[in-house]
């Protein structure tokens, strides 16, 4: 709990608005999305970037530690405070007054804790995007903090490729505000200074506006369930994809038979396409896009899309086994069914991992390969982003499981994958959900030490307060 | 001229092809592209990253300048020595032995001093290339440190988003070699630091190697004149364009009337397709493309281009007021002979300036207006990238002109373009070419002294020694 002189300061900075200290108000902003429960000091509200500024220079001059908030939508810890009712949480959530289109640069200009929802939905009637394809609704802040991918990475890129500009606040004793809002796409006068707090969990300094790029929404799309030959086929199927339809093709997602099964038997409205409703190995979700209307005379998209895939059919050593073209809702629906059909099986310990393109499949056939004897009662419920490297490694533990009362095995289980991941196969144990509690101890292990103590400078040079749920350096 | 003992010692470290000291043979690596010509203690030539290490480990130790050089075809004077003959010079002219292509994952990993062209054919029969499509044929780490943009920037990008990893030298007594050549798309396991490197002139470590995104050709394209009805019209014109076309939308180039006149008169086996040879007051080079190989049945893409130019026209306040679609090596050919064509004009003094998409027009019609009274005698010969903001407002003086001999005007026809585009429209001193000896004081104006103080700090912790041509902090 806070003390009431500091209660008392910060609401004649924020107002009372501004302060929240009630227990059963501040549950929400203590909960985590999956993960998670810690215990706040207080929950600070700032409405505008000034309010930011005057509440983190009051508690960097008084010690007290600042954990910022966005969305709250992460899986890594990465916002909510510990257990230990000291730190304090600063929410994006009033941060939400501006929003300055400008139409002609293709770009807009919006406080940090804007929705990403709220932001597409006031871009609609311009036919314009914010083009980072989501399963949750994040505020933008935490977006940029956690630099997120999503499904259409393919075509679009991160979050890093679509922020112009922001402002930050920085964590010492004067609440500096840096001023990067530059709306250009090209400005090569020094240190891109906006690159250090894009992906880096908010512990350089907090973002409380941004300009942002924009896409033009696709004005035609069309969507397949493809069936991959084998687990070896999906490397070969995606070359051959992007070999004829280049930046058309904006999504090439991955599912495990297991993730789909377990989503089919979980939500009943889904429609099972495959034949006698047995699910294959693998299957990919393929959507390609045109961004001009459709023309008189033109051919569908959907008869694009049949006429490449029969044209992989005919391939020598076809890496398609079946292929379905449908209506993208239907193909969807069950995409974005997956990360709640998984959690029925039991326990979920996810991984966020991601890998050179061609080392996915290997890597997830290594594990499955070897679960059953490592860790009995494991289910292996992968999917993800095959397009740009990235895998959900999604581990669902049987509620009947003995390793259910076993508390030591989830440290051992996430050594293992990280070791297999990172050391055997040079991949990233975390590819787009960022730094957070939950995986601090692994940037502590597998980051170079120089790269620490250059973070550890980095800290020093910007925020030397108590600022973030991540120690860098 | 460098000491024999530091001769003798760098010969042991890089052979005898790796240290260059006879004044004929550091003629060339000497003088700048187009600006400049210094004057080098010697020029070392390693060919790995354990040489670079070892050279940038002696110089360091002996308090010896070094400044890096990668293709040396940069505009602002970065990679040339200053006149004082005691800066040794790094060359990346033999670092160019690695050529790894991962075709799966789409990346190839080379080392940094392979020339763009090179890599370019290279690729060429597997139908893939490096999208950054430039004039001059730079060596790749010079690009990255320079974060190139160039003609396709609006579909691709620049520099910066098509980098994966890269391994950098750090100007300390180690000679560290950070290793950041991560070959993943997406990976946010703390700080990228690979962002620090990119743009900043090799001042904090010289990259040795690195790790590309490489894109599949397009299969199709299609070009066109366009003649905006007005300059006022340039955007709305782009605007209907990218409505229509969207991501297929690969270049809008803006040319002036006196940049193509002068390109005209001076390169006479260009074919000037406009009425009467009359040029008009602007002129767009618009190309689009289609990553797909032409379907039987389809539309051909110059059809879909003619279509969607009478739909412009067809619009209230139609935007157009001519336009050719046209054979692409005949209608790129006049935009690659510019930069030549206005030099003949007379003395060259160019900008590399970039602005909100919107304010391009505005800011070359302020100057137009104000040139006579404030320089008369200056032809303005603008031309640019107008779909993402960048202008190459390149100024003409006149052979016979009295500026010619006023040594004084140069400086103050500088202070007065860039006061005009940063603070009068809040533009970029330097759009694509970064920061060299040739704008370090504005550098040193116009960036704010926190950030200056903080680059001082980013230079202490990566690399003390003295390295680069540009003073940071």
């Amino acid at each position: 709990m806070i003390a009431q002189e500091h209660t008392d300061a910060l609401t004649k900075v924020l107002g009372d608005k501004g302060v929240v200290t009630r227990h059963e108000d501040m549950e929400a902003y203590e909960t985590g999305a999956r993960y998670d429960r810690g215990s706040a000091a207080a929950v600070l509200r700032p409405a505008t970037t000034a309010e930011v500024s005057a509440a983190v220079s009051y508690c960097v001059r008084n010690g007290i530690a600042l954990i910022p908030q966005s969305g709250n939508t992460g899986l890594v810890s990465g916002s909510t405070p510990d257990a230990s009712g000291s730190e304090v949480l600063l929410s994006l959530d009033r941060l939400t007054r501006q929003f300055a289109l400008d139409l002609d640069n293709r770009s807009v200009r919006v406080d940090a804790g804007i929705r990403l929802s709220e932001l597409n939905r006031r871009l609609e009637e311009q036919g314009l995007f914010f083009p980072i394809d989501l399963g949750a609704d994040p505020r933008i802040g935490g977006m940029i903090a956690t630099n997120t991918g999503g499904s259409r990475f393919l075509k679009y890129g991160d979050v890093r490729r679509n922020t112009l500009g922001m402002k930050v606040v920085l964590a010492d004793e004067d609440g500096t505000v840096l001023d990067l809002d530059c709306d250009l796409r090209k400005n090569n006068t020094g240190v891109d200074w906006k690159q250090i707090f894009i992906g880096t969990s908010g512990a350089f300094g907090i973002i409380t506006e941004c300009v942002l790029n924009l896409e033009r929404v696709p004005k035609q799309t069309a969507t397949a369930f493809l069936v991959p030959a084998s687990g070896a086929h999906v490397l070969p199927l995606l070359n051959a994809m992007e070999e004829r339809l280049g930046t058309n093709l904006s999504a090439f997602e991955g599912m495990s038979k297991n993730a789909i099964a377990a989503t089919f038997a979980h939500v009943p409205s889904l429609k099972n396409p495959f034949q006698g409703g047995n699910v294959p190995g693998y299957v990919i979700l393929a959507e390609i896009c045109r961004t001009w209307a459709p023309r008189e005379g033109e051919q569908s998209l959907d008869a694009v899309l049949e006429e490449v895939l029969a044209e992989i059919w005919e391939l020598e050593e076809a890496p398609l086994a079946d292929a379905f073209v449908g209506p993208p809702h239907e193909i969807w629906a069950l995409r974005h069914a997956l990360s709640e059909g998984v959690k029925h099986l039991g326990k979920l310990i996810a991984f966020d991992l991601s890998f050179r393109r061609g080392d996915i499949m290997a890597f997830c056939d290594h594990m499955k390969a070897e679960m059953p004897d490592k860790f009995p009662g494991i289910t292996v419920c992968d999917f993800g982003h095959i397009g740009d490297g990235g895998v959900h490694f999604n581990l669902v533990v049987a509620k009947n499981s003995p390793l259910m009362t076993d508390s030591s095995f989830e440290q051992r289980l996430r050594e293992w994958v990280f070791a297999v991941a990172v050391e055997q196969y040079g991949g990233s144990f975390s590819a787009e959900h960022a730094i957070g509690r939950r995986n601090q101890a692994f940037y502590d292990f597998y980051t170079p030490e120089k790269l620490k103590e250059m973070a550890g400078g980095l800290k020093t040079l910007t925020s030397p307060g108590k600022l973030g749920s991540v120690r860098f350096g």
